[in-house]
């Protein structure tokens, strides 16, 4: 079985970067030079029900609200405000009351559009004998000058998350999460990251893929990682660690520092409006790492969410 | 039963433009303004498999080359280049050699990217219970200073098409058409259109939907249609013709010159290296029209491909 990690590696060999793309494959958007050499972001991704939701419990308007913000995080990510929306769906054929069905999934992704300025500006819409599939492509522009990358990270910096983690699928806050725009654009304009990923797949695994695509390690200190309400409370504290690192669809920010960038944080001189917790650390060397209360080290293992293919 | 032409207008009213966005929804592509004030352009098509393809016959490369391609003809229709792909993909779970398929569905992709020297920029992989589904979305930038649009036709000009239209399902040359985007880039340096789209759903269709957009009518001169040869000789004289303004996926240009532009054209001083065939006339009156060898006006009903939802 292939994994999207190891496919994903062998399509970015197989489609190397040509001009006027100067980011392509493997960070959470693609960049894109304009002619006045500012930066234009591309995301996208698809949805799809029985995966990332399910239309026997949850609303069309759910599910379109889910479909915009997992790529309104994509951007955050990439230090971006959305610039414009295209929706693609396939509906299934004979659904009953299709027309009932669109109305709502269009409220769903034009509410959360509008909350962020931004509109609908093309797609496509089909029906076929498949369950219901969408896929949303944002464009955007950064807040500040540049876009940031997963790739950037060095050694020896600060490693951060935007608020606490796990239990996202189980209580439902994968529909309903907020994508941290407002988070990305304070930090942009007050400590530009070294290096941003947003928080897809689980804490363990995003946090592997940034190291590896900045070639450096990264040490995760075991007690800072804040666990999420939703996470049961009567499991161990093991489980909770786990969950909080493993369970994905958290759709925080993954933020690395400067040391000087941290000791101005910790001034206090400048405070940002919104939880920016120190979770660990980037080192030379390469791989995962958790440090326990002890000061133990050992090799954490990436168990997030690894789609098969 | 809504039409996606129904849908798409209410689309259009639910989301109307916003800044950055300059045309949004009911084109063959969105435009949005870019910093220096240039168009960037971006085009989006969701194919699915026993619809616009069908994996039982058709093998994977052949299904991702039309999915770049109706894409690429989108951009050609805006006057456009491509300049980044994306590509989504929803992939049935338990496929018999689901690595197999991938590589050629790429090097499907690969291959018609290359040819208009564009590479793939970002995507998403999912696995499902459900048919295969393909999103592609594609950015591209003006061949000239501006991308043109279909609502942009006044009265009382010239009608053209780039090449002759009907059998392409049948024959299969819907999935081995060449995206005219070296005739778009012809055009775009010597006779700019006064709009422009590509003809996906048949003729009868499209210039509706050309004539509505640009609030004029349209006349189409019976025997000026080219038939394509893929369209079966045995039938009727009124069947071919039926078969040239219906069958659909053509993807041939449909062009408005201006009465100037015709007549430089006819002077022969610069000559297309591609057909370009005049074949009807825009007019003051509201409709689609046909002209028959006799002179004869009649309404045209449009009889293309629309998509029930």
């Amino acid at each position: 079985m292939t994994t999207e990690r190891d496919f994903i590696r062998s399509l970015g060999q197989q489609f190397p970067v040509l001009a006027p793309v100067r980011t392509g494959i493997g960070d959470d958007g693609a960049v894109i030079s304009t002619e006045d050499h500012s930066d234009l972001v591309v995301v996208t991704d698809m949805l799809l029900d029985g995966v990332h939701f399910d239309l026997h419990t949850h609303s069309p308007a759910a599910a379109g609200r889910k479909a915009v913000a997992v790529n309104l995080s994509d951007l955050a990510a990439m230090g971006c405000r959305p610039t414009a929306a295209f929706v693609s769906i396939a509906v299934p054929r004979g659904m009953n009351d299709a027309a009932t069905f669109l109305q709502e999934l269009y409220e769903g992704i034009g509410q959360i559009l509008s909350e962020y300025s931004t509109t609908l500006a093309g797609g496509d819409t089909n029906s076929w004998n498949g369950p219901f599939a969408i896929n949303v492509c944002l464009t955007g522009s950064p807040f500040q000058q540049r876009s940031v990358l997963r790739s950037t990270a060095r050694a020896q910096q600060g490693l951060y998350v935007t608020g606490p983690l796990g239990g996202s699928f189980p209580s439902g806050r994968h529909l309903t999460f907020r994508p941290r725009l407002a988070e990305s654009e304070w930090l942009m304009a007050h400590f530009p990251p070294q290096a941003m990923m947003d928080l897809s797949d689980g804490l363990s695994i995003d946090a592997h893929r940034l190291a590896e695509s900045s070639g450096v390690g990264i040490e995760i200190y075991e007690e800072a990682v804040p666990v999420h309400n939703d996470v049961p409370v009567q499991i161990s504290r093991a489980e909770r660690f786990r969950a909080a690192i493993s369970d994905g669809e958290d759709f925080e920010l993954l933020v690395v520092l400067s040391d000087e960038q941290s000791m101005q944080l910790r001034s206090g001189a400048i405070e940002p409006p919104f939880p920016l917790i120190e979770i660990g650390r980037t080192t030379e060397a390469n791989g995962l790492w958790l440090i326990d209360s002890s000061g133990l080290r050992r090799p954490l293992r990436a168990t997030g969410w690894e789609h098969p293919i």
